[in-house]
This record gives structure tokens, C-alpha cells and sequence, in this order.
């Protein structure tokens, strides 16, 4: 079968279990891979992407080199990893200029350096057009998976929501983001935060959202759950850009590119992980639960799923 | 100024300082990139490549899997890192079969077992051509730097020298390589050396060699040596398939691809060193020594400088 045919998901499904470690801290096709050693979790995660497909208009290489290492963070902190350092594998035109890829790299070292962590080097080579891989690994604690339980709170940590959809939004749409500096900060500099390993051990679970809100908390679904939407973060400012509620909300839902993470709280520890968050000066917003039975519901609605899929 | 007028090697040590830690196992620009943890030197590395320029007539995606999990193996145990385990990041077309990504990664998955290590998942996306980053991820016990000193040994590790070289050759002049399956395995599952780390801790330094041996070599005298080398390995098959002995050390000194290790060894450590090996059933070439000076000499000759470059 075809690639496009098949769909990337059900690609990726495919692929993660070939040759995976049978026991690992992170079960296969989880955000991030990782191995035992030392008797600590050592994590391993890449991502890479077309420098076209996520230069949005005003975003230059040092944003994108820093959107790069922003996305793989991500995924290892979502996991409770805290990154140590970042490779690039690079894929280049032979006529760019060379000031280009320096950008590129100081943009994915200024992420890096952000987060406490390095570049450690990595690849260039000749290519029809600017494609970027990141790598990152980290050290984690108490590794967690994806995993939810009937009766478990969901929690929203970051303020992203909407933001980086409202600036997807307006590249395509030929739209300035003059006077809505959050959602030009969200989508040109979207830090991941260290911030959540200060919730390492309270939590049950928790998934990297970087393919919408929607497909995240379908994603969570996955494992054999039902998921209750209650509330979503609606900032002013995406309101004011989205025009109405139902605008501003399919922006929060269907957005994408957040690098935030959806948290999964059992019932008794959601006072002490409220309490981590507002000591560490994390944004948390609490948006739902977790049920027996299948599907995400949004107010008793069931919510459509539309994730970006890259086949 | 473009990247083709810049040249590769000079991108690589332009960015190779950017981000890098202060206090790093191995410095910028060396093989593998990494930081200190827990007392630990933890490795990372990055190697990208494009799929039809590494395919070989009678390579299929499998092996082409199994070469890029061998190349950053191979960085990794030059640096004395213990592989732990492995991501892959593809870009694929969309009508690609998903029969050939599977085979690709289990190449990859084939490669990582060989070498007691794992697949971590990884990342795909739609490109226009088949390319890969594999990432790698090592735990060193005592992270050997590039380095050497007036009076060291050069030490050639491995059996693949001229091979991968003569593979390379009969692709592309549409030779069989049918009464050479030593020359085969060399390129087609180039396995890199697991028992070099038992030489840990006798080494001043090594270099992965990749791009040739006399690339390497000149990598060697770039830190500030001269490099003299008196003998080279010339396998019968190598001499056979090359039908003369100058066109066999024209495959020695500029084939590429062997993914083996240039040791520096200081001259009171060479028994122990040739005697670990023996035990090991590591071969080990003695092919020359470091000077005073500058530059590569082949028996006296200068030896040009002719390695491969992306730009």
C-alpha cells in the first residue's frame, strides 16, 4: 500500500515496535523512545520537518532553527525528561547562503540554551529543498507514559492553546499579527517548559500536543478511554483575532504546533499538582476527565477528529 | 556566501561551536558531540544521507536501513561510546510502498541488534526523495577524542579498507559483484566494531573514517601533526578486483564508506594494544606513525587530498 493510501498514523504504528526494547521506560509509539541504563530512564526522541511547511511570515531560519528543537524538547519534558543536548541533521540547497544556516543554528542553540541544554553538532547535507531532523535525549526521573484511567482530571499546562493555531491561521490568510504580540511570541519562540518536571510523580500520565488539541485528546482515546471535554482556555486575544467563540475555539481544538502538554491527574493528587504548578509559575488550566468508554466528547458533543497527518 | 563556493568542511566547523557546552566529553567538531551526566560522558550523533546516493546496485531499502544505523554506530564506537540506542528520521514521498519503509527500518532495527542496541522510533515526513537522519545515543566510559602526538602509532582498525571502496567503484562502472562476497558484506552491512571498546583507555585518539582513509588522514594533521604513513592493508580481493596494486591504494586511500576507526596509539601502549585486539579478533593494521610537522606522506610522497564533500 501506498503512503498516502495508508496514512501516516497507521504508518507510525507500523514502524514503532520494529526492533524496540522489550522492556523500556516509555512503551513503543509513545512521544519520546528511551533505554534502561545506570538504572535511570535515558530518553532518545527526533523530529524533523520541511523548513517551508513551518516558516510562517515573518519567521526567519533562526526561528524555525528554534521552533526545530522546541518541537523535540517537547516531547522528551511531556515525558518528564530533562534535555541534555540536541543534534540537527540538515538537509540543504547547495546555492543558500551560508548566513542562512548560521541563523538556523543559532536560533536551535538559543532553544537549547533556554532550556538548560546544548547543541552537540550534526549533519549537513545536499538537498532539493531545507529540510531539518532534531534530536535530543534526556534524563528523566520517573519517565511518563501516556496512560489515563477512568475517573483521572485532564489538565492544559501552558498558555499556547489557540495562540499558534491564530498565527497558522493568519500566514494563510495574509493576516498581520500586529497587536497580538502572544501569538506572535507562541508561534516564533514556543519554549516548551522545564516547568513540568516540578509535577514529576504526581501525574498519571501526560502527551506532547503538537498536532492540534483535538487529535491529542483523540490520541489519549486511543488507549481505551473515553475523554469528557468541560472547558477550553480561551484567551482574550485569540477571541479578538478569531472574531467570535466558535472561531476562537476551533483555533484551541484544531490549532497545532503548541508544544504544550495534555496532563492526566488522578482525582486525589489534583490539589498538590494545582498547587506545584502555581508555585513554579506554570499555566494550568483544567479542561476535562477521563471515562470508561471511548471516544472525546466536547460538552456532551462528540468531537471530530482532524489532525494533521503528514501522508 | 553560498554553500557551494564554502565548502562543507568549513560549514561544519563554523557551526560546530555554536551551542556547544564548555565542559563537553569530547570537544566541537570531534565525531560525536556530547555532555557529562552523572559522572558519565553521554554521547549523541546525527548522520543524514540521502537514499540513492548511498544505494548500491543490489541494495534494497534493508540494507540501506542497516547502513545509516551503521554510520552513526560507527562515530559513536570511534569515541569509544557504548551504542544504546538508535532514531530514525525519514522523509518520503507519498506514493512511496509501505513495504519499502518497513524493510528500511528493519535494516535499521537489524543493525541497532547486531550492535546490542535498540530502535527508539522516530519521525517521518513527505519529501521529495528518499532521505534519512539516524541518531544515535552512547555511554562512554572514557570518551576518546580526535588527538594525537609526535611518536604515536597509526593504527588502521577493521577489514573493510579498499572494499567499501571497490563496491562503490563497481556500482558506478556497472561491475558484478559476483567471487567477491567479502567485498559485498563490506558495503552492504558494514557492521561497526563493538570490540574497539576494549581497547578503551590503552588510545591517545581515533577517527571514525567514513569519507576515505586519506580524508581522515588529513583530519588527523589538521590538529596540528604530520602524518606518515608506511604501509597500507591490501586485501587479495581488493588487489583482484582493482587488477593492479596502484588502482587497489586508490580504493584504500579514497573509497569511503568504511565506517571503520584510525587509531592513535603512544608507542609504549602498542603490545597491549595489538595484544587486545588479537583476543578480541578486532584485525589491526600498523600503517604508520605521527611526526613533528605537518601534512600526510605516503612512504615519503605527499599524499593529495581528495574526500568527499556535500557542497
Amino acid at each position: 500500500m501506498r503512503l498516502k493510501d495508508l496514512g501516516e498514523r497507521a504508518l507510525l504504528a507500523r514502524l514503532a515496535p520494529l526492533g524496540y526494547p522489550p522492556e523500556a521506560p516509555l512503551p513503543p509509539g509513545d512521544d519520546a523512545g528511551g533505554v534502561w541504563a545506570e538504572g535511570r530512564a535515558w530518553l532518545l526522541k527526533t523530529d524533523g520537518f520541511l523548513y517551508r511547511e513551518v516558516a510562517l511570515k515573518g519567521m526567519g531560519p533562526f526561528e524555525v532553527g528554534f521552533r526545530g528543537v522546541a518541537a523535540t524538547a517537547s516531547d522528551l519534558l511531556a515525558k518528564m525528561g530533562r534535555p541534555l543536548g540536541f543534534t540537527l541533521g540538515l538537509f540543504l540547497p547547495e546555492d543558500l547562503e551560508e548566513g542562512f544556516v548560521l541563523e538556523l543554528v543559532r536560533g536551535a542553540a538559543e532553544a537549547a540554551k533556554r532550556l538548560g541544554a546544548f547543541l552537540l553538532g550534526g549533519d549537513t547535507n545536499r538537498g532539493v529543498e531545507v529540510a531539518l531532523t532534531v534530536s535530543g535525549y534526556a534524563l528523566a526521573e520517573a519517565p511518563l507514559p501516556r496512560k489515563a484511567l477512568p475517573g483521572d482530571l485532564l489538565y492544559l499546562a501552558g498558555d499556547r492553546w489557540g495562540r499558534t493555531g491564530a498565527a497558522i491561521r493568519a500566514h494563510y490568510e495574509g493576516r498581520s499579527l500586529e497587536g497580538f504580540p502572544k501569538i506572535r511570541e507562541a508561534a516564533f519562540y514556543p519554549l516548551p517548559r522545564l516547568e513540568l518536571l516540578a509535577l514529576s510523580g504526581l501525574l498519571r500520565g501526560s502527551l506532547d500536543s503538537s498536532d492540534g488539541l483535538a487529535e491529542t485528546l483523540w490520541q489519549l482515546a486511543d488507549l481505551g478511554v473515553g475523554v469528557e471535554v468541560e472547558a477550553l482556555p480561551l484567551y482574550p486575544d485569540v477571541l479578538a483575532f478569531a472574531g467570535s467563540e466558535e472561531a476562537a475555539l476551533e483555533l484551541v481544538l484544531y490549532g497545532g504546533e503548541e508544544f504544550e502538554a495534555v496532563l492526566v491527574v488522578p482525582q486525589e493528587g489534583a490539589a498538590a499538582v494545582e498547587a506545584r504548578a502555581k508555585a513554579k509559575g506554570l499555566p494550568l488550566f483544567r479542561a476535562g476527565r477521563v471515562v470508561a468508554g471511548e471516544g472525546v466528547y466536547l460538552r456532551g458533543a462528540p468531537l471530530p477528529r482532524k489532525g494533521y497527518a503528514h501522508f
